[in-house]
């Protein structure tokens, strides 16, 4: 099996981590996305949309999007769990893990799209909607902020997937400007956490 | 436990429908989210991010996001599997479950609240995003179209979480004037298999 991955966009490094997370060993393909080579008709076939990651497996099989091929591997291999163990756990993990990608991830990457124009080949930027959702990307690190306050990761007191996702949105932020800051002491305790981790480095 | 619900949103309908098909009694409370509800120190204390439905337990937890309750669900009673039931199924689940999210009920929302300013006293709307977020919506429903061609199911030969979240954006779509139409005819012929479910009363 092998991951259609870009090395520099955040999408992909979120299934780099988890992997590295689980010590599972990938061959990973380069695609050029600035380029648009994952919009040709190769790779359409595998998906239909046109993003990376994809996940190929040995009988041509395909899984897109990020959080489909982790849950391709968490149910392969459970532990160490990182979308929860219990009911509970997996629960207020995908809570978590939405909230960070609605409000974080996602603000993110439409203020970095609608603002710099980067993929304006392929889609009309909106400038007033990037601005708007830098806005509400700094507004969501505030929840971060309380929330750290209280538990050590982002889902409670285990490691999960809302981690990965929270550390590759904060790592992405930089390209619109968007840093941690003194007003976020309980962050920064936190992302120098995730920075140590052996895998902050896939 | 109880679930804080509007009846008239296109988000906590999913869940409705999710715990209908699993044959899960629930006791509902209404919030009115057009007078703000959601927003009151009250609910925020709930979900902090203000937004239903959100599942209380007995002992006061609370998890917020569609997704994240029904996963709390299906952990708890796995049959009628609606993630999948084998790690393959699981993926390609929460593939379309993703694409049918962003691709077209995020868009629908995007739209709805961006083009008709809806919620103005709480964001900011940006109608030329709400333009291209219909624009969005209606060009994933090609995919669909073509997709189902292939698949009684939106993620394959089963039922699942996909169904519900394309089936809730669809119903939805009305109120931005995004219909199925005669280039439509395997999705016009899913939806109404849809609607004969006795779920889609939920």
């Amino acid at each position: 099996m092998k991951i259609y991955d870009t090395k520099t966009a955040p999408t992909p490094r979120r299934v780099r981590i988890f992997l590295a997370e689980k010590g599972i060993e990938m061959e990973y393909v380069q695609v050029d996305i600035e380029k648009g080579e994952n919009l040709s008709k190769h790779m359409r076939a595998k998906n239909p949309i046109g993003k990376v990651p994809i996940l190929e497996l040995d009988d041509g099989t395909c899984i897109s999007e990020s959080d489909a091929i982790c849950t391709y591997f968490e149910a392969l291999q459970p532990a160490p769990y990182l979308f929860g163990e219990t009911a509970l756990e997996k629960g207020q993990v995908m809570m978590w893990q939405r909230q960070v990608e609605f409000c974080l991830f996602m603000q993110i990457g439409m203020c970095f799209q609608h603002s710099t124009g980067y993929f304006k080949d392929r889609m009309t930027p909106v400038p007033e909607y990037g601005k708007e959702a830098g806005i509400n990307a700094v507004k969501f690190l505030k929840v971060l902020e309380r929330r750290l306050e209280q538990s050590e990761y982002i889902a409670g007191d285990k490691y999960s997937i809302a981690d990965i996702t929270a550390f590759c949105s904060i790592d992405f932020a930089r390209v619109v400007d968007i840093k941690l800051g003194d007003e976020h002491p309980q962050l920064t305790r936190w992302y120098q956490q995730m920075r140590n981790r052996p895998s902050a480095k896939a």
